[in-house]
């Protein structure tokens, strides 16, 4: 399945405007602006200027969220999408209720004290949003992330994406047969492939308490599609 | 959500011939032919005359197996149909190859013993087919069964049913969100509600190890829907 795009010209639109000069484009201007994020809870909040507003919303990092301040566009962040750009991208600082600023193992620390999966989830983030692919939540299809080509009024999501690691296993999913086929057939149904990340240990044991043990963790990528017989005669290639 | 009937004339046709009346006919049928169906590995077979295989079709008992034989329609039931027909309706009797009939817990501990999940399966079938619900596998949309207000020619399914049972857990499933909102997504896009069935134990502990356990099986049955803000205010009576 390849990308659906919203629309004629939206591919056009698309190649235009790629994903990466927008995230380049947004890293700069935070920098640039010295920008600080606030950490409350589990979501990170951070006040965005005009500019700003425009490429978080092209680069979907974030909820705007309404507020009675008119001067500013305030922005709810994820754990992931936080990290992210503080980590990963380096354009923004975190700072706690009191207005420290967080380090960078303090703030993982936290995450992880909040939600125990955050260190293999944060890896399967990045790891497709260094692609260049949109990442966001997928809430709605059971899964723990949809991914898009580019910008999602331009483009339906191309991935339902889950996100499994050694061990506990981050959410119990795909266990039985009941849950693959009703997985496989929502996916399905909505026009997205299963994507499924193994996020795994390349060797050495990792530990979460630290934001190294990222450096540790390899992630390997599954898509699960449904055999259908008909479709994948030897003789496909002659036929089709 | 109400049964949703296939085109016109369909709902009349239901009423004029219920379900609970072909069952009837097809148990006395049954009888007097003295059925013995064949066991054989995971499934049942039975040789049907035209009238049993215009009630077992009727019924959704089994499905018509395609054979050189042509005198005789042959219908492949699964342990749950055959144990149900056998043992519930007392209308057939089931042989193994070497044509001994086995007696019924004779066939439990066989059933039991190829498939551990059986005993609670068994008792949800049995649960949904004495309400006179069309009972077919759900594995096309990731649930165990689905249920049927009259023939599937008729009407849409209105359950995807999911069978829990104290203990192991059938299959381990909706232990997580994600699976949740899967499933949840799921049916309501195949316009299904999802239907749980608890099968728990009536105060004594039960073994599956004879038929006599599934008196010691009660069924609780819930449904589970979205909730939705908009659709449940308060006022819900007054505005609607």
């Amino acid at each position: 399945m390849g990308p659906r795009w919203k629309g004629k010209g939206s591919e056009a639109k698309a190649l235009a405007i790629p994903i990466s000069n927008s995230i380049s484009n947004l890293q700069s201007s935070l920098i640039k602006s010295n920008s600080q994020a606030i950490l409350s809870g589990c979501s990170v909040l951070l006040a965005a200027n005009p500019e700003q507003t425009e490429l978080l919303n092209q680069t979907c990092f974030g909820r705007p969220v309404i507020t009675v301040d008119k001067d500013k566009q305030w922005f709810q962040f994820t754990f992931e999408e936080a990290f992210y750009l503080c980590y990963s991208l380096n354009c923004i600082k975190i700072v706690d209720s009191n207005d420290n600023v967080k380090t960078t193992n303090e703030l993982w620390e936290y995450m992880v004290s909040k939600r125990a999966s955050f260190c293999h989830s944060f890896k399967a983030y990045a790891h497709l949003r260094v692609k260049n692919w949109v990442v966001r939540s997928g809430c709605q299809y059971g899964v723990d992330f949809v991914a898009y080509r580019h910008h999602p009024s331009l483009v339906h999501s191309e991935y339902g994406v889950l996100v499994f690691y050694e061990g506990n296993g981050m959410n119990d999913r795909l266990r039985v047969w009941s849950d693959f086929q009703c997985t496989l057939r929502l996916c399905g149904s909505v026009a997205k492939t299963l994507l499924v990340l193994y996020v795994g240990r390349n060797g050495e044991s990792v530990t979460g308490s630290s934001v190294s043990c990222l450096d540790g963790l390899s992630v390997d990528e599954h898509t699960i599609t449904r055999w259908s017989p008909e479709r994948c005669r030897e003789d496909q290639a002659v036929v089709n």
